[in-house]
């Protein structure tokens, strides 16, 4: 079979979360957590079937999740989406940015994406015949950064679509509000749309609030916002997401979602809308995380291991360079294989496996899973 | 924004049932039933959430349920797949049909597909840049029938791809298990890739069996073959579905799965993984469905509707040329607004929108329902 994808192997995190199985390794590579979802949700998920909720859901969404959506975006980020006509619920994040993609980018058409970059992209852009137009992060001791003049500097008369990641994996860095009129300024006075994944909304610390391009009327009138319920509600295996955008680019985002995945899981979406009745688990949440991030991080000061800034997302990044001078394909590997803890090297988010010498760790994980790790990586 | 989808509106099965809802009509339009699935099943999905079933399961789907697929596979038409290699679970068979068009329809490849068509088909192969070949089915008293003879002469050098559609949705007709060596005969010394549509699998009436292009070797060995749950277990609201095919194609559907959805649902998936320990549910089906059909059937004999066979699926096609000269988008809507039963006009799964004075009606529904339809139909 002659393949669409030339450049795809299996993703990285199928393949160090199987390694990490295979090697009993203390899994911080893929992002998941290893503890559970409040007992709440579940029950809600089981009244829903119980009650009948198992036929096809609208194509658009469950109304009463769509509603839910809609309020939480409106009360967060201060915009009014209308829940009929510009929230779609979608099968996870993934199909959610995928679709965007495929909506929107004609063959030839140039897509700004910003390295390193979620790996699913690239593929999705190439599916569509589209054609990348890469921006690296600049890093630095501060951390990694978006480079927003060279963001400017990449915008052609070809550029039909930016994609934005904040908070950003696997960087864990942060957009701030004030940067959204940067990316405003780039905009301005063109037809580029923008896709915004915001998965991690509700993972931003030291009471910074999240940069969603929801607070910014002239970008929302021109994005594709995408979050996930999989991220805030410690359910990654529920596959339920969401994209907010105006009710033209909606239109046009339905017309592949339908023939995509058609409607996605009844019992779960209305689920998730009673669940979401409370905001309290998502207000919780930074709270939550920040403390792991700050245990996670106070086991590595100290040893040597230099930890980049983490405002953002429930990932860690470490430079490894006092330690070895291998490849982080390599020394990820050596880290789960020999000292039985997985990570994620960085390179895999770089479309040419650009090297710094840094890996990523997942800390939405037990105490206990996050100590006997810490344990582990500081006898190195 | 530049549409990628100019001939695409709001789906058929969307309007109707909008349409239906609004006017109180009985629903016998989008094919979904109106009664709800065993106990059993929705206890085995609880129980996989409190077992903690809740994080990203294998990107191929959950093990149990791929060795649960490939042990029914094997045990009803005798094909042996590697579950590992082999079966892939996708959320719902309509991402299954278009990602594995996107996985192997290349920018100008010809896709063969036979009208009347489920409306996803052409959709997914313009998302891939793919040129569709209609062959329309023939239609006369005895009902519809694929042309062999047809489908030979419309494959040329470019035809990548064939799809195929058994029992066929909307027309109730089954390839029979003898015409797969015409579907072989056509295909033998090509590079053509075989789609194979069989949700209605488990919906083959009168004793005949179903015609799984996995039954044929030959075929198998070039064949995507898809099936649902939403069908078999009437849980159409719970998107899950598979795709059966030899490891070098799977591996390509996966690329582009991983990055279209990435997995799917894992309570989902357990809970139908241990649901399928028991092959009675699917056994009994056809006895079940036939009861149905005959019954709906009984009730418009002697009625000015012409009866179509109604061999698989649980559609039943009408001829309503002694009522009416309507178009049949008109008739089914006069007969959704005014007679209050909701039906499918068939024009929708022509791209041309080809006429032929027939309605689909889906027998999905509990007796009272398809009573409360029968005695309103009858009055005409
Ligand atoms: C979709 S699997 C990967 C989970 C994730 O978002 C990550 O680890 O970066
Ligand atoms: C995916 S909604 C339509 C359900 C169906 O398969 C049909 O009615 O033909």
């Amino acid at each position: 079979l002659h393949t669409r994808l030339p450049a795809v192997g299996t993703t990285v995190f199928t393949r160090m979360s199987a390694l990490a199985a295979q090697h009993g390794a203390v899994n911080l590579g893929q992002g998941f957590p290893d503890f559970d979802c409040e007992p709440a949700l579940i029950d809600a998920v089981s009244d829903a079937m119980r009650a009948g909720n198992n036929q096809y859901p609208l194509m658009t969404g469950a109304a009463p999740l769509r509603e839910a959506i809609a309020a939480k975006i409106a009360s967060r980020y201060g915009h009014d989406y209308d829940a009929a006509s510009e929230i779609t619920v979608t099968a996870g994040a993934t199909q959610a940015l995928t679709t965007a993609i495929l909506c929107c980018v004609h063959p030839g058409d140039e897509v700004i994406v910003i390295e390193p970059a979620y790996d699913s992209y690239l593929p999705a852009i190439a599916l569509a015949g589209g054609v990348p137009v890469l921006v690296a992060m600049e890093v630095d001791e501060r951390g990694y950064s978006v480079p927003w003049d060279k963001l400017a500097a990449a915008v052609s008369p070809q550029t039909r679509l930016i994609i934005i990641n904040t908070p950003h994996n696997p960087t864990g860095t942060i957009v701030r509000v004030a940067d959204l009129e940067k990316l405003a300024d780039i905009v301005r006075g063109t037809q580029i749309v923008l896709l915004s994944d915001e998965v991690y909304e509700h993972m931003v610390y030291d009471g910074v609030p999240h940069a969603s391009l929801s607070r910014h009327a002239e970008l929302a009138a021109r994005a594709f916002i995408v979050s996930s319920f999989g991220k805030t509600y410690h359910v990654t295996g529920w596959k339920v997401g969401y994209v907010a955008a105006p009710s033209t680019m909606t239109a046009e985002f339905r017309k592949v979602h339908q023939y995509n995945v058609f409607t996605v899981n009844t019992p779960m979406q209305h689920g998730l809308a009673s669940y979401m009745a409370d905001p309290q688990p998502y207000l919780q949440l930074p709270a939550f995380y920040q403390r792991k991030r700050d245990l996670f991080r106070a086991g590595l000061a100290g040893s040597r291991f230099e930890l980049l800034p983490a405002d953002g997302t429930y990932f860690q990044c470490v430079k490894y360079s006092a330690i070895s001078q291998d490849s982080e394909a390599q020394f990820a590997e050596w880290l789960t294989t020999e000292l039985k803890v997985a990570a994620i090297p960085v390179s895999a988010f770089y479309a040419q496996g650009k090297e710094s010498g840094i890996v990523r760790f997942c800390f939405a994980k037990r105490d206990e899973t996050l100590n006997l790790a810490l344990a582990r990586l500081r006898t190195i």
